[in-house]
């Protein structure tokens, strides 16, 4: 993440207070706040509680990785990450799967890390029909310049949402009809399962997996057959492997 | 590919005449030589024949961007780059699908360019039971260390063979009874086809799919439903949707 870190310097940071007040009060998409450790004077205080108001990360932060991060520049202890992409909302995923006369289908990322799979996830998204992707604030990638080039155009067409808790947003979905699917091992052939109804299918973390709670809370775990030496598919292959047995299915 | 050109310098560049020579005696796995533009006097031309005959690329460099490559070490005109992993041979990968008692299941790559695609695609090949990669010498990655890394150690099983000529391949392969199906538009929905028997998988470059003189020499052109906006797959993604359809079709 380092040399993205170095890529994303100029077009991703707000740097300074001035700056980073003016971005907040606009209503920019922010993903992360880092603020000096410690800091909480004059103007600073006031922008970490705006943070805090709208929900955004605030991360308390070296003074010398904050000079790294900016290269140097008058960062006067805060630094915000933008994201390159406006997020969207659910109401706007289930709009389009209305608009399109569909069921709804969701991706939901649970602590994607790589910038390339959740870029390649969205892609895959937008070609296999489902309606938008949800990501998680914390302890996962947001909407970077990396995700959006990987995307490859996708992400001006599928909403991506990014919720506080991935398990109260699940919940939520289901009041609203959605059944939930997860892959992992040790759960039935994906072959066997009907995903033919309004669904929710679940990413887990690239070296983790499916989070206990998020896993509890899915009505089926879903295995692809593997006949190989080695543990698990790549995210984002799993995730099209998956996606498509869903598409399969809704075809017949 | 300049920053993982960086990566890979210490490991995977071999620098100087000498030590070029003796990598060549030695039977080592050399993906590229680069040699100094017009550069043939003493040992110079000698490699370049050596090389010529073992059928390994040679590309005249600038001495700017030897300079360059091995950080203005004194590369004497003459850097190789060697795999990061040996290549098998298409008989290795007949001996895989004989001890398992399968029918040959290969995944042939068309000028695959990003090593996180290739590593991603041995990986998937790895889990969905194919017997080996074959790749092609120019236009593409080798096994370098991105790849090799990406494959999540699937390298260590799946055996990928570097060939001069990818129809040649084909027309060898059809000779000992393979079926070949690419992942192309307008082709028949890859759930309609047959796709049980002997079979090369045929996924093509990144940005232009796969080329005409192989897709002229392919069985079945297979479409993967697109009900989206934006134009194709990632390749690895489309690779592990495409073959696990063929692992599907074989559970039948």
């Amino acid at each position: 993440m380092k040399e993205q870190m170095g890529n994303e310097r100029e077009s991703e940071l707000i740097i300074g207070r001035n700056p980073v007040m003016e971005a907040l009060k606009a209503g920019r998409d922010i993903d992360t706040l880092y603020v000096a450790k410690g800091e909480r004077t004059g103007s600073v205080g006031k922008i970490v509680s705006m943070c805090r108001d709208a929900n955004i990360i605030v991360k308390d932060t070296d003074m010398k990785k904050l000079d790294f991060m900016c290269g140097n520049q008058n960062h006067q202890g805060v630094i915000a990450r933008v994201a390159a992409h406006s997020y969207a909302s659910v109401d706007d995923i289930f709009k389009r799967a209305e608009e399109k006369g569909e069921k709804p289908f969701i991706i939901i990322c649970d602590e994607i890390e790589d910038p390339h799979n959740l870029g390649a996830i969205i892609r895959t998204a937008n070609l296999a029909g489902a309606h938008g992707v949800i990501i998680p604030k914390r302890r996962a990638v947001g909407l970077t310049a990396t995700v959006v080039k990987a995307s490859a155009g996708a992400i001006n067409y599928t909403p991506v949402v990014k919720v506080t808790n991935i398990v109260k947003t699940m919940e939520e979905l289901k009041e609203r009809g959605l059944w939930f699917v997860c892959a992992d091992m040790g759960g039935e052939t994906m072959y066997k399962l009907n995903l033919t109804g309004p669904i929710g299918l679940v990413i887990g973390n690239e070296g983790e997996g499916v989070s206990r709670l998020v896993k509890e809370n899915c009505d089926f775990v879903a295995s692809i057959p593997m006949s190989g030496d080695i543990d698990s598919l790549n995210a984002s292959v799993a995730m099209g492997v998956l996606a498509y047995e869903i598409v399969r299915q809704r075809m017949n």
